[in-house]
Parts: C-alpha cells; sequence; structure tokens
C-alpha cells in the first residue's frame, strides 16, 4: 500500500458510521464515542509504529517517538468535525502528519516526531472555535472552561463533560506543556476555497494566516408604509447596506495584499415586503495577511456607513465584535517546505490562508508553517466536502522531506 | 357635544379592553367578541339615528336610512386592526362616516346615507387583506372561502367560522347587494404617511389608489468561506442585491409621478458572519397611481437584477407575486369634496393612497373617493398610532358637504 491508499483507508475509515454522532453528515466532536472511537484509531496506529502516545488534561492526543523532553518536530492538526461536516477538514491533516509518522518508520529514517490531534476546533461541542489549541496557548480563562463555555447539545459545562470523560481539567495548564520540546510545527489541511483548484495547484505553501475585523453595521433608519410613503419622504436603511456593500467591496480591491471583505449577515427589521425597513444591521467580515491593509477597510468602511447614513438623514452605529492580527508563518519552514515541493516537480503555490487554524495558537511558541491541498470546488463544511488522497500524500511526502532538511 | 367630541369618545371607547383580544394593541378581528362588540356599539349608534341596520351574509354592517332598492349615498371603512394596531387604521373611518349620519341627522338634511363597515380588511384574522371587501366585489372564490382562508388563530377555515358566528356562508354571492343601491362611496381613513403632517395639510383628496406590483428576486451566487476565498474568486450574491437596491431608488425617482419602490426583505444564505452567501432573496414593492410609470420600474428593475447578476457571473430569478392595477377615483366626487374643503378654510390637498383600502373593491361597481387625514409621524399598524378627532371632524364635514352638492 502507497501512501495516497494508507490515506484513503484512513479517511474512509473514519467516515464510517463509528465515528460520526450523524448519519447525515460527519458530525463528531470531543467527549462523544465517536470521537473517543476515533482518537482510539489513531492511537493504535501510532502505537503500531512505537509511538508512545498520550492524552493531556483535556484529552489533546500527544504522541511522540521521542521520550519527553528530548526535542521533537510537530505535526497534526484537529480531528473533530463541524456540525455538518464532511470527512477532510481537520481530519485529513491528522491522517497526513499519521502518514508522515509512517513514512518517517519506514524508510529508516527515525527523526523525532510529535503528532498533535487538538480537540474543538470547530467548537462544535461547545460552540467554541480553536477551543484545544487555546486552551493549550492559554487563552481560556478557568472560569470559561468551569462555567461559560457550555455544551451544545445538553448546556452541561465543558469542565463537567472532560471529567466525565476521564480527563483531569483542573489540570488544564499543564495543557500548555505539549509544545515545551516542539522545534517547528507543520499542519496540513484542506483549502477550504477554489484557489488551488482554480489555479491548478496541487500544494498550497502558507507564509501567513490572515488576521480579521469582525463587525456590525446597525443603520437606524424609519419604519414607514412602503406604498404610502414618496422616494423623498423615506430614511430606507436597506439603500445605507447597499451603498455599504459596494464600497467595501471596491476598498477590499484597492487595498489588495489578499485583503476580502464580506457582508455574510444581514437582518432587516421589521422585514416586510410592504414596509420600508426601520433598521438593518449587517455583519462585516474583513481579513488578510496585512494588518494595514485589512485594518484599513475596517477604518475606511466603517465612517463610510456613517457617512451614507448621515447623508441621507440617518444614522449607522459599527460594532466591533472581534480583532485577531494575522500569524505569520515561520521563514526558515516555509522555504524548507519550498524547497521540497519544488524537487517533487508538482505545481504548487505560496499563499495566505483566509481561514483560522490551530496553528494560530501554536505559532507564539513554536516556529511553523500549513501546507494546504485542493478540496473539490472549494467545498468545506458540508457532507459534499472533498478531496484527493494522492494530494494529501503529496503534502506527507513534502512535510517529511522539509523536516528532514531542517533536521 | 361637538363632532370632534363625539368622535373622540367613539374612538376612546373602541380602544377599550372590550375591543381588542390583546392588552398591549389593539388587535381586532372578525368573528371574535371584541368584534361582535364594536360591531354592536356602532348598531346601537346608527340606530338611535333610526337607521335600519343588517348584516349581510358573512357579517358586513349594513346600515341605512331609507329602505332598500332606493338610492343611497355610501360612507364607511373597515373596523378590524391588525394584530398589532393601534385604534384609528380603519375604526376611524367609521366612526368618521357615523359622524356624517349624525350630522345629516342633527342637521335635519335627511340626505339617503348607508354606512358600511367592512370586515377584514387587515387580513389579521385569515391572513387575507381586504377580505370582506373582495367578498362583496366578488374577488374570491367559494373553494377560498370554504377551504383556503383559514384562521390564523386555529386553523379552521373562514367558512366555518362565518357560520359559527350566525352568518350564512353559503349565502356569500349575495354580499354584492350591498352595493346595489350607492350612489357614490366615499371612505375616510388616516393617510399612514408623513405626507399631510409634513406639508401641513388637514385633509388629503385622493384621486387615486395606487396600483402595484409585488415580486422577488432570488440571485444565485456561490457559498464560500468569506476569509479563504479572494475578492476576485467570488460570486457574491450580496453585492447583486445592493446594486438593484441603489438602482430601484433611482428608477423610481427618476418615474416620478408618485411612483415608489422598496425592498423590505431580504433573506440570506446561509447568513454567516464568515460565509459568502450562496443565495439572496430580496422583494420588491413597486407601486403609484400610474400604471405607465410603475409597470416600467418593475419591468426596468428586473431586467437590470438580471444583467448585475450576468455581469458578475451568476444568475437571477425575477419571480412575480402579485399585480393590482391603480384605482382611480370619480372626478365629479373628488372635486365635489375639493369645492367643500375649499369652503372650509382649512390647508387640504390632493394626493394619490399608495396603500391599499376597501375601497378599491367598491370602485368597479360605484363612483368613489376617499378622504385622508393626517397620523402622527406616519405611524400606523402599531400601537403608537395617533390622529386628531378634529381632523376627523373636518373630514366628516367636508365629506357631508360633498354629498349635499352632489345630491
Amino acid at each position: 500500500m502507497d501512501s495516497a491508499e494508507r490515506i484513503d483507508r484512513d479517511i474512509e475509515t473514519l467516515a464510517g458510521p463509528d465515528y460520526t454522532v450523524s448519519d447525515e453528515a460527519i458530525r463528531r466532536y470531543a467527549y462523544t464515542d465517536a470521537y473517543r472511537r476515533t482518537l482510539d484509531y489513531f492511537v493504535r496506529e501510532l502505537e503500531s509504529l512505537g509511538f508512545e502516545v498520550d492524552e493531556d488534561a483535556v484529552g489533546t492526543l500527544v504522541a511522540r517517538n521521542r521520550p519527553r523532553g528530548e526535542p521533537v518536530f510537530g505535526v497534526g492538526s484537529h480531528c473533530d468535525s463541524n456540525r455538518n461536516g464532511g470527512r477532510y477538514d481537520g481530519t485529513m491533516g491528522v491522517v497526513t502528519a499519521l502518514e508522515v509518522c509512517r513514512l518517517n518508520a519506514e524508510r529508516g529514517l527515525d527523526l523525532p516526531l510529535q503528532l498533535i490531534s487538538f480537540l474543538e476546533e470547530e467548537g462544535s461541542g461547545f460552540g467554541q472555535m480553536l477551543l484545544g489549541s487555546r486552551i493549550v496557548a492559554q487563552r481560556v480563562t478557568e472560569d470559561d472552561l468551569r462555567e461559560r463555555f457550555r455544551s451544545i447539545d445538553d448546556g452541561r459545562s465543558f469542565w463537567e463533560h472532560a471529567a466525565d470523560a476521564g480527563h483531569a481539567p483542573d489540570r488544564w495548564r499543564e495543557c500548555a506543556h505539549i509544545l515545551d520540546d516542539l522545534t517547528g510545527w507543520i499542519e496540513m489541511h484542506i483549502e477550504q476555497a477554489r484557489v488551488l483548484q482554480d489555479t491548478g495547484n496541487r500544494i498550497g505553501l502558507v507564509t501567513a494566516i490572515a488576521g480579521y475585523v469582525h463587525a456590525d453595521v446597525v443603520v437606524h433608519g424609519r419604519g414607514d408604509h412602503a406604498g404610502a410613503t414618496p422616494m423623498d419622504f423615506r430614511l430606507d436603511p436597506t439603500l445605507v447596506l447597499a451603498e455599504t456593500a459596494i464600497e467595501l467591496e471596491r476598498l477590499a480591491n484597492e487595498a489588495g495584499q489578499g485583503t476580502v471583505g464580506t457582508i455574510g449577515e444581514i437582518e432587516i427589521d421589521p422585514g416586510l415586503i410592504n414596509a420600508i425597513a426601520s433598521e438593518v444591521r449587517f455583519s462585516l467580515d474583513i481579513r488578510g495577511p496585512v494588518e494595514d491593509a485589512y485594518g484599513g477597510v475596517a477604518r475606511d468602511i466603517a465612517a463610510f456607513a456613517e457617512r451614507a447614513a448621515t447623508a441621507r438623514g440617518m444614522t449607522a452605529d459599527y460594532r466591533e465584535r472581534q480583532t485577531i492580527p494575522p500569524t505569520p508563518m515561520d521563514v526558515r519552514i516555509v522555504d524548507a517546505l519550498e524547497a521540497a515541493a519544488r524537487t517533487t516537480g508538482e505545481p504548487y503555490m505560496r499563499m495566505h490562508s483566509g481561514a483560522a487554524h490551530d496553528t494560530m495558537c501554536v505559532a507564539d511558541r513554536v516556529p511553523t508553517a500549513m501546507v494546504f491541498v485542493p478540496c473539490k470546488d472549494g467545498i468545506s463544511h458540508h457532507p459534499d466536502e472533498d478531496a484527493d488522497p494522492a494530494d494529501a500524500a503529496l503534502a506527507a511526502e513534502i512535510i517529511l522531506n522539509a523536516i528532514q532538511a531542517l533536521a
């Protein structure tokens, strides 16, 4: 069996009924039986390679071929899915990391490796994205874990669920130590967009993970009768939404450098065919790998929306939800990946990641990089998600060779 | 007591707890006890003026001061409310018609009058606007009444509810006869917009009720990750919405002649901050008193939306829901109302009605007109609805004098 066949077998196995809590999609999240069986699959495979497999205080899977305290190179991703998910997002990254470990053994390289499978990247269990890696990075509080983060299914706390699953959440601060011995970290992931497919590349070498601004704009108009109110008597907030949407596109294009801007949520009140809206809320998702560029768009669009509202006799509030800075990848690791990719002769490109990944929580402490493979038509977070095990095999080859070159 | 005081007393009485099924708003619709008591109030008042009061086969209130078969001039409106309504919409029109009957008696004019209070103008009982007047105009089918039109509260048919309330829905075709003897018809109504208030007029003389096109546009884009998808890889349907909203405003302004266009409903799928929408649906409400003008806007905006989608590599479907032609008012009656208004020395204006009214269902068979009075800040269909009984008294005076002049 070659790498692609092994990866295919892993993926197909983990798409089986034992590994999902839904039969309509892959739905897998921490502390369910389906998740436990998924970890156990990796435990068995890694133990068969001679790895020592551990779980940290909240259940993060950590497998090493060296004793604790010795330097190791990290590979991995997450194996939870979103609630209406496919078989590739996250899981293919852990499977590919496992394949790196297999090739390392098969070829007798004996490179020092540590595989990590983070939990709850998708937030399906407790509504908190990147939860496992944020715990490792200590970007949560004990109160979050004890009280605030609660199961979507039953409302009980993360803490209770972790304890019931046999873990020791009271020792969550120790989770930070799973990064202690890492000399580097490479995560493989499906791209979740169409850039690789549409440019004909099999491999994406991530140079940075985008930072973003999440915000809302609320435009306060005046609800009036759609038939009885002449055009020049109106305070219609949908027109401020319209002008802002077009300006956001213009600003993002003008900023360039990978900046993107999206209005993904629109709420119109009262939302009746024969009523001019009294209020419209819309979300802003503005991202990019270059903080000056996307941050400028966020500032400009906030000012624009306020100006556009004022020009029409209305008001608009800009309300920031969350701001995350970009995460640059480590130049030395990216260069090593590029050298390894070039050697294969297969088409690859440098790119940034617009989506967030666990690697963002590793990068503060460890030099990191990411490798993307195409996913069909950019579809992700959906049962139709599709990716090619041969691309993952190529990624495993490149990652292994890069680690070897860096060693 | 003068007219304004009597109108005020009527309005305040009918805003009491006996006359609404909700204590948070006026909520009054056919076949409820609250509605029955409202009709009974008018029955008592009209009988005290010597009117003969009847209800037709579905419960439309008809009161006359002449025997059936003799010509009479019609006045009236509706006394049901919307489900979160105020005390003025409809009810103030019936109350003003009652005041016309009172003044007619008080002044010994003995003009031949018939008051009609239509039921279910607002659609609060069965989700069907103008239902009572459409039954009178025979713009429904027996199947509608027996099967299709069902109570919002309990799902039982209009037919069952009407029969349970003691009416004879199997004789619904006879309802048409309540218009047989009318030589004319004048409905008074609150304006439901701000034109009278903002132009400082106390009376609006309606020259036409707007026709309209109700339609939806569905733009088919491509759902993609908002972070991971570069600007030039997107098929974002919200931008077609934006361009169409701005063009709709431009087209309506350009068409003039009272044409208005509104996007009141927006549905975005999937509606997540970090997802480019796969599809957007928005409604179009395009109205005006001049069919060529608003009809042209409807045609142009449908074509524009399709072009705007195509230009961005997407498709858009235009789906018409309903088209209603404008209803011109009778020139002779409007002129008589204007002469009467001029005599009062109070400020008035000619205008069209952007909102639909029962009078649309009367106008095919009877020369009709409408009189508007201001409502505060244009607020309607809301507990905050407010109007001045003195304006209604002025309207009653003008209506009575016009009827006298036409006699």
